[in-house]
């Protein structure tokens, strides 16, 4: 393991590094102006984002869940908005002070300053607030596929409730909100361990806690795959993805109002994409030569991972780093996927093969380009915010199996969630084939 | 309903209000060129909706008539697109001053005097008729779900021609071209009348005139409901229009050159996305209570009736307002679905229910958030657009009627619009269920 | 012919042509963010058109072979991004200097001077990679669809890598890196030669050297229509693109620094979407008055034909102009399909038709709105960039079949690629019709 993290970091070397970016400019209203403008862009993308999730779960989900997820992926969108008003945000980012949280109470902008001339905030309340909310939305989208199949409609909105007011505020204040780990050093760019691998220790936690869907795993350790039912939505939901990431790890630069900020966020920009391209690449050959034939799911997963596994460090690497880094992503996503199944974790879409594996591999892989951090400082953070989501997030899926109850019968995990939970098929007018 | 108005004002109040939005800045080259491209950008995600209403209304029609929706859908916007330059900008925007409709005559830019270094126009004036352009596609999408699955395509796309050209112009003329509903102080942001109720009131009419689909109401006032054909296509649709709706409510500020307008422009984003979150939130909870299940389609259709709900005022309500506002819309939604099925009036999507009821009821809720309007204004806006509208479309509708047809044959209506009017399926390798 | 082109000279003279527009302004850092900015956002919209790509091309081609053509299409994008990184971008844009071609070499961006104060380079130069890169795939992008059903996947990407690192690098020099072509005074704005006709010809001799799929054209010059597998994919794809090119297009005034430059892009967003406009309803009008039905996938194709006639020079035509180009493109579109059945040219989704029948037409057509260039200068690139990506195609695609082989074998191709190349299907639980 060492002799490849040596692999990787040479090649790292090998590659041109960018160039350290400059200070801010001046605080003009210009740059006010540009600041927010560019939160509100890059929001938006990563708001599209959660129909990417829709779409990528809806194609690998079996047609009797699909108008389920559906409704779960647009329902926990709606949840992040109003939970973050109610309580995330300042929970997040009011009065963090190096602690361990913020404080509670409803979110309210004030532009005051700014709209009297004074532009020291950089950016309007508002946009600030808006980009932040869909992070939250994001984090909580990487739960619905994994749980997906088997998880009750309304105790997994519970969840959201739980994850997107609480976990994943308090976990994100303690770097974002200039809490205890970014006091520490500790570096998460875009959220490979704030967004990606926090949805992911939720996700694996529930998923352990319901149990595998009936059949997935046979006897004799014999795993049946379960195949998704359109693999032209999980294509368009992987390109959305892939989309909205540029507004994920764009935006994350946080400015725009400078020349310095203009060049991270294009650094940024190509970075993210190489990683994509890297992931996606390395995952399809590897593929090929494990298994003779290429995999459509795990080609768009590759993708994916190596979306993921940029985002903690997009703006410093090389593009070559920036192909490396994607490139061992789709690597460990084509190895966690069975690694899970042995595991007899089963995860319906692949989530903790890619947001939480590549999640903790991208903030791992921070300090070789990023000399400001250490590889100590990021497993410790790694640690602590997986081990605090994981103990919070059994809990709440625990109080939930125990009083309203997490899993659909057999019965109805048999008829699919959609005729047995909402009394609606997603293509009514087709014609199934039972193959599962 | 007095006392239901005024427990929504008080909650309105509880709620922080937004800080009043400043004066704009000096008209420099760059505000020039940050409202311009605010126009464009915005106007992208605008274009944008109409895949969003194309992809809903094909998930929510049946199999045999989804690929002449998309026909419908897609052309109407390219009629709007070429009829606006034709005859709409002018009508809608040149020299009304007070009146009723502007000129007739081909839309031309003008922008010489910037090119010369004076910004007094505030935007190109292409970025302005791009921006226009698709609003007023917008409103045409809406009429094309509700007399869907039974129209002829080539009447409808007549009926567009009007409507685009003629029909919403004069009525935008009214108040957004300064005529005589802006001087009395009516006021309509983004279009929650404008735009959204034009379409329903056309779309009403329509539906009334061409009457229900066979089948769909039995003896003894037995609704037969018709599932729609692809729940995902539906959901992406939802998201599309969501996304888009952004661009939507955020560029009707106008304006980007300014603290102030970037201030606004992101307190619009967070009101639209609050308003769609409680629309969306409270339709499933109305209906889990009131039918023991959540329905998909409506859980949808509440996120687009919190959305027309908010867009008559999206800048002044606070977050709490917006949730406010957008909840009561998607309980209107969920309520009027049924109503209008009681009215015999046969809505294949839903449209009624979302742009004309919500639509109405934003633009009625604006003066407890904007207190330079007064509720009998607004009142008396939505009644004469109302009437304008419902009497020109009706008179178009009845002269389609009695000239080239309306209605497909019973015959057609019965194989579908796909095989009978286009001659080629949406899906032709799947095999279908006769369910309806 | 000459009647033809008269007529719509004239046409031409009737509409008003848009005012010359003034000269960019002087380089400020704010000017530098933007023009930056513009590459940025612009390009976000040129990525999403791999996505359009992919639905589309999904939707025209049969059941069998959609899973296949999403991984074709997602993964051409990812082989573009790298070889553009490893070859492409430096082989077009570095060293050209009237020459044929540029240097090879890694990219890397020098962003030093911005750093230091000096804005003369306008933009950062990872913006530009990544606006450039873009393009590069959606070159790579029309390939696919023409060749589709029948191609080895690992032998398309082996010429995806060709073509993106060489082929399409290597002709862009000429034009756009500032090669021979462009000292000629050849002009062309966006591609509909560099990028869509080159895609056109490197289709069209893999569709002629691969050979039609079995049992398309019958004995005694039979046709046999073979109907796409999904039309909302198709409907959505062409939506995509639609949205995308106005970063297609728009980016492509490399600019937003000044006044000019916005004025610029707000005339060739009018432009692009009238264009689009016109191209789809006269199809529409011409294939209902020939075939006496209206057909989607034309409406579809039109749309687009009439984007790719615009994008040769989509800033100088006047509105009226812009429909009337895109409206000739439409009507060639019609008559192209046709014709390339004819020949016996096999090409599935109608690329052919589309992106190089109306490259050539939108490149020829310049000189009628821009007086610096000339149709004989203009027919000149059309014919060397033809005769060059013709050979080099070729050889690529020789040389593949007599290594690797390059279409599928006949059993392979009667099963589909979705079961025969990757062993998944892309609806697995769809019960299927057979006709074909």
């Amino acid at each position: 393991m060492k002799r490849f993290f040596k692999y990787i970091g040479f090649g790292l070397l090998l590659a041109l590094p960018w160039p350290v970016l400059a200070e801010e400019a001046p605080l003009t209203e210009v740059a006010y102006i540009l600041n927010t403008f560019s939160f509100l862009i890059s929001g938006v993308l990563v708001m599209w984002m959660a129909a990417g999730f829709a779409m990528l779960e809806a194609g690998l989900v079996r047609t009797k869940n699909v108008a389920t997820i559906c409704l779960k992926n647009i329902s926990l969108f709606g949840i992040a908005g109003i939970l973050y008003y109610l309580v995330g945000y300042n929970l997040m980012y009011t009065g963090v002070d190096g602690g361990i949280m913020g404080s509670f109470g409803l979110w309210a902008a004030d532009d005051s300053a700014a709209l009297a001339g004074d532009y020291a905030a950089k950016y309007s309340a508002g946009s600030d607030w808006f980009f932040q909310m869909v992070f939250c939305g994001a984090a909580c989208s990487v739960v619905s596929g994994c749980v997906a199949e088997r998880i009750k409609l309304w105790s997994f909105l519970l969840f959201c409730v739980v994850l997107t007011g609480l976990i994943y505020p308090i976990q994100g204040s303690w770097v974002w909100g200039g809490g205890w780990l970014s006091e520490l050093g500790f570096s998460d760019y875009a959220g490979s361990t704030l967004v990606h691998s926090v949805g992911g220790w939720a996700a694996l936690t529930g998923a352990v806690i319901l149990g595998a869907r009936k059949g997935k795993y046979g006897k004799g350790g014999r795993v049946n795959p379960i195949p998704g039912s359109n693999l032209t939505l999980a294509t368009i939901g992987t390109f959305i993805l892939w989309m909205g990431w540029f507004g994920f790890n764009g935006g994350s630069a946080l400015a725009l109002g400078s020349a310095g900020s203009a060049i991270e966020q294009a650094n940024v920009y190509i970075n993210t994409n190489l990683a994509a391209c890297g992931g996606m690449i390395a995952s399809m050959i590897l593929v090929q030569l494990l298994y003779k034939k290429v995999d459509v799911t795990m080609a768009l997963n590759g993708a994916l991972a190596g979306l993921v596994s940029i985002t903690a460090g997009p703006a410093a690497p090389s593009p070559g780093g920036a192909i490396l880094i994607g490139a061992v992503g789709g690597l460990l996503v084509v190895l966690a996927v069975p690694f899970f199944d042995k595991l007899k974790v089963d995860d319906v879409v692949g989530a903790l093969s890619v947001h939480l594996v590549c999640g903790i591999w991208g903030t791992l892989a921070v300090p070789f380009s990023n000399s400001e951090t250490s590889f100590l400082t990021q497993l410790l953070g790694v640690v602590a915010i997986g081990a605090f989501v994981s103990i919070c997030s059994s809990l709440v899926w625990l109080a939930i199996k125990y009083t309203v109850g997490l899993r659909v019968s057999e019965e109805e995990e048999y008829v699919g969630s959609d005729v047995a939970e909402i009394g609606m098929e997603a293509y009514p007018y087709f014609q199934g084939r039972n193959i599962n």
